[in-house]
């Protein structure tokens, strides 16, 4: 059997329209923060992760693990970048518990980053749709809005979903994100900002019925974690996160070509393969972060997940289920839509905020009792997922 | 311990100018016959990783491993790219060895990309170089030529290299290409016409000392392996291969950092990590391909992977120690140099030739009594290198 890996800590910057950082200080703050705290000594990590997806148009770079390595005056190390489209993060994760499961390292550091504000915004969109299907989708001119509408669409009409609901959501994330000293955007809104007269031109139409403030914004940001087996993380830190379980699962690249268009089914795949190797059912999560890309797929993914049936993912939202002092929290930390989604980066914030969570750390957004956490991180359009158990140690 | 991890197969599509294959046809091709060859079932492949460099420019693709894994009609996997600069091959290879190492796979497919000869070459040299420092390399104009140049200049200086012995290995590696029908080059040049009179016509200089002769051609191509534990490959094969060791090192990522800028440093304690993995010595290597991205590195990266003596690469050159017929022959299969340099295809296409020579399979080009292989792929400008030990089953 391999061995335990745990993350000794997890840390970011602070999310928004960074202009002035680049690439490589999105990277290094996060991580000089973490090495410096646990007193890790730097010729302790023989490996180095890193996720990013536009490094190569947001800052003419390649090759950025090297990059960050010899930032941080690190050699004769691993150093490799992973890119899974928005699934990059928990990628790299994946990749440093292998690293770690299969005896080949003890200390990892993975950090991820995206600079998506620099560009003009239309350069970044084009970017973002570059992970859809490179033959029916791409050239048509199709983007992640776009397919986002669609799915939105046939999923509201199946389940009677209505644009309130998608609104809850939104107000529940925007919500958590005041809590949030790391989120991007620090504003409380309503359902009837959102929906109620005039809300038009507060809240616009981007691709119907997908609205402004259903959709997470450009963001900039960074994060970072340091993974080890569990023996090592003992010894810098009494309060290790275990990671339990990890899964990934894709799914046909093309929406259309999906045996069933309102099923994630790469998410609902990932999601069990985590759960079953962690040997828990979703019952048991205390507390989740999962990929609120767009509101709509903040109830879908709840139940794929098997945290609601199908079709009463919109009742939890309802009921306030998942708020942060509800029975099911999700997105305390404000989810991709309020705390932000800058994309190689989001997989380790959601990593961040449930390692917080379970280390007592969430502060104000603290979740009582929280003792398993899990995350989602979803590629494509849902043609890619990665899912994360994790365990107060 | 973690289990043995084997190459099942290996295979890679004629190296060269496609000019009407995408990117995909480059991935999908050798991961096809492989597949059909070995009778495997789709559905075994648990995790599919890409390794590519240029997808976004070239092809306006991220996202690539799980448009591979829909393009072959395999679901349900773990999907990611890999990006080291050019040694993202091997550290595709090294992701798949510790997914098997560790138990989470058992079987998994491999392949890597690039088209390079779509876009102008002065935006392909633009990209390339953006694996350089992003703050004293690339924003001076630095390029791998460049680079190139520094490191020859230097090293030839302190150990009296010739251009005559930068040029025999040229007219080695053309000569190996001849014999490789997957090679770019298919081109027997002589020292003759390369340094003689006339030749600053027929071989111009590049960057001095670096001529055109001394540098790897821009090429598209793909190549594709599949890796399992070993119970599960001897269930498809007779003839695995057993890596045996597997070492990655970075070094400071300017060049102007190093220590010593004629050192190879990160290429050196790769390859000791591997050696000592595998417990074997340099001398038990049987054939090897390195990293010939300019002809004066296979000179210096045969001493730093303890082949030669330090300033006797050249001495291995002039007695014709590195052919296919000597004592330890390198890049038989023509090296980066004259079967091309597909960035992300290259460290598999390193592989596939050991594993071809380890499975007598390379034909004119085979090694007698090739028992263990060895390969070492660069990334950046000798920033990260990653070296993998290959035995015979």
């Amino acid at each position: 059997m391999s061995r335990k890996v745990a993350i000794i800590g997890a840390r970011m910057t602070k999310f928004g329209n960074l202009i002035d950082k680049t690439l490589m200080d999105l990277l290094v703050e996060p991580s000089e923060i973490l090495l410096d705290e646990y007193k890790i000594e730097r010729k302790k990590v023989t490996s180095v992760y890193v996720s990013n997806l536009l490094g190569e148009i947001s800052s003419r770079q390649t090759a950025v693990a090297t990059a960050l390595a010899d930032y941080l005056g690190i050699t004769d190390v691993a150093a490799e970048r992973i890119e899974n489209g928005p699934a990059s993060g928990a990628s790299a994760i994946r990749y440093a518990y292998m690293d770690i499961a299969s005896g080949n390292s003890d200390l990892v550091l993975v950090a991820g980053a995206e600079k998506m504000r620099t560009a003009p915004t239309e350069v970044v969109t084009d970017l973002v749709s570059m992970m859809s299907h490179p033959e029916v989708e791409y050239p048509s001119g199709a983007t992640m809005p776009s397919l986002g509408a669609l799915f939105a669409r046939l999923y509201m009409q199946k389940y009677d979903v209505k644009p309130e609901h998608l609104a809850m959501v939104a107000v529940k994330n925007h919500s958590n994100a005041m809590k949030n000293p790391y989120a991007q955007l620090k504003k409380e809104i309503t359902v009837e900002q959102l929906l109620g007269p005039g809300s038009e031109s507060f809240n616009p139409y981007v691709a119907e019925p997908l609205r402004l403030y259903d959709m997470s914004p450009m963001t900039d940001g960074g994060a970072a974690l340091i993974l080890a087996d569990l023996d090592t993380a003992l010894s810098y830190t009494k309060n290790p996160v275990i990671i339990e379980g990890i899964g990934e699962s894709t799914d046909a690249l093309a929406l259309q070509d999906r045996e069933d268009p309102t099923e994630l089914k790469a998410v609902r795949l990932s999601a069990e393969k985590a759960y079953r190797m962690a040997g828990i059912k979703p019952e048991d999560v205390n507390v989740a972060e999962i990929h609120d890309a767009f509101t709509v797929l903040e109830i879908a993914i709840s139940e794929e997940i098997g945290f609601f049936k199908r079709g009463e993912g919109k009742l939890a939202v309802e009921r306030g289920t998942t708020k942060i002092d509800g029975e099911k929290p999700i997105n305390t930390s404000g989810g991709l839509k309020a705390r932000g989604h800058p994309l190689g980066a989001t997989g380790l914030a959601q990593a961040t905020e449930i390692v917080w969570q379970l280390q007592g750390l969430a502060e104000q957004r603290q979740v009582r009792n929280a003792n398993i956490g899990f995350t989602v991180n979803m590629g494509g359009f849902g043609s890619n997922a990665v899912s994360i158990v994790y365990r107060r140690y």
